[in-house]
């Protein structure tokens, strides 16, 4: 196989992370094939040959990418043909944006299903995943994810805007999704893919959003494996 | 002149109006002039014929538009020749999630300016706007304006996803502006028009680039007569 992604994974091979649900929907909007391998947060260094300290990276016949950004960009330039990811140079810089206001949005999801993302882990990654997220929050992740009603109810509050834009039209690209949806579906998907924890509302017009985005890429996020 | 742009006016002809700083930069960007005939807010309906509640309304060679993102659209598609205020259609679609995320920012803006702009106000417009809004928040202006702090605390941490995006690239629009910033320039206009209440943090990498923003087409912003 020519094209490889690194994929972060869990201890029964659930592919959880957001920054990489980025890159396989990006690559699925290509249509193009791609080999995810399974590497464990522990493992990243030495499985990239120490090319990156994260998750994903996109090996492309020789090409070598880290940072679901970069690799939109790769995509794009490498398979114009393809359908685009951005519809365009305005469209390319304001996913910047987008990406911003996305990832704006983890620190309360994180804190919201951090247990959760803890116990999918293997032991190595349990003991590393544990350590550095308590050594940033200052607290146990048993503490942390006690007040996930208080994160949950921030994380929907900061949704207003999808929901805003929601009314003109269905996606972020407009009446098709370019990699700005894929973002934020990127963000989305994360804690679907660890927890029972609902994180959207029922009703949301987001969720609606939400399930349209599982639909896409013949159910590429929906039939991913959940455990 | 064959071109009108009825602006939200107070007593003393300020133009402060979100929406309508948002036509104005547009306009400018294409190169385009137009005469802004300065509207009170209880005058939109006689002014504009009965055609508009809500300014800004362009009058632009026999159309009329009214809403700031028709009004970019209409530019737009009339005058492809000059500069693109959206970078294709991808930056068109995704200029209406900038929108929604500005017109987020709107609420606790409002609340920390309120009387402000109340008292910028001809006699009329104040007796309206007081009305109104007392009745849409349930409260005084003067209360709402005395928690000023709190709201402006709130919109201040709303800024984090530009305060991101501004260490990937100078404008929303990347290398230089495009509507998308004009979305959100005219939303922190509008308090620096009718209030010396500082809603920007010295320092804050947003308020430097409101303060590029304020340099473009000739200083148009910054020129705008405040008192």
């Amino acid at each position: 196989m020519a094209r490889v992604m690194f994929d972060l994974c869990g201890a029964g091979d659930e592919r959880f992370s957001p920054y990489c649900w980025r890159s396989r929907m990006a690559l699925a909007h290509k249509g193009l094939d791609v080999e995810t391998r399974a590497t464990p947060f522990t493992g990243i260094g030495q499985m990239t040959g120490g090319f990156s300290r994260t998750v994903p990276v996109l090996e492309d016949h020789g090409a070598r990418i880290s940072d679901s950004f970069a690799i939109a960009l790769h995509l794009e330039e490498t398979y114009p043909e393809a359908p685009s990811l951005f519809g365009g140079a305005g469209g390319r810089a304001l996913s910047r944006f987008v990406e911003s206001w996305a990832n704006s949005l983890h620190g309360p999801i994180l804190k919201a299903v951090i247990l959760d993302i803890h116990d999918r882990l293997a032991p190595d990654d349990r003991a590393y995943f544990r350590d550095s997220r308590e050594k940033r929050f200052g607290t146990t992740l048993e503490a942390l994810q006690a007040d996930r009603e208080t994160h949950r109810e921030a994380f929907r509050a900061s949704l207003l805007p999808m929901r805003l834009m929601l009314k003109a039209q269905p996606f972020i690209g407009g009446e098709a999704p370019l990699f700005a949806d894929y973002i934020l579906f990127g963000t989305l998907q994360w804690p679907r893919m660890v927890s029972d924890f609902p994180m959207l509302a029922e009703g949301d017009a987001v969720a609606a959003w939400f399930e349209r985005c599982l639909d896409l890429h013949d159910g590429l996020g929906r039939m991913a494996l959940r455990r």
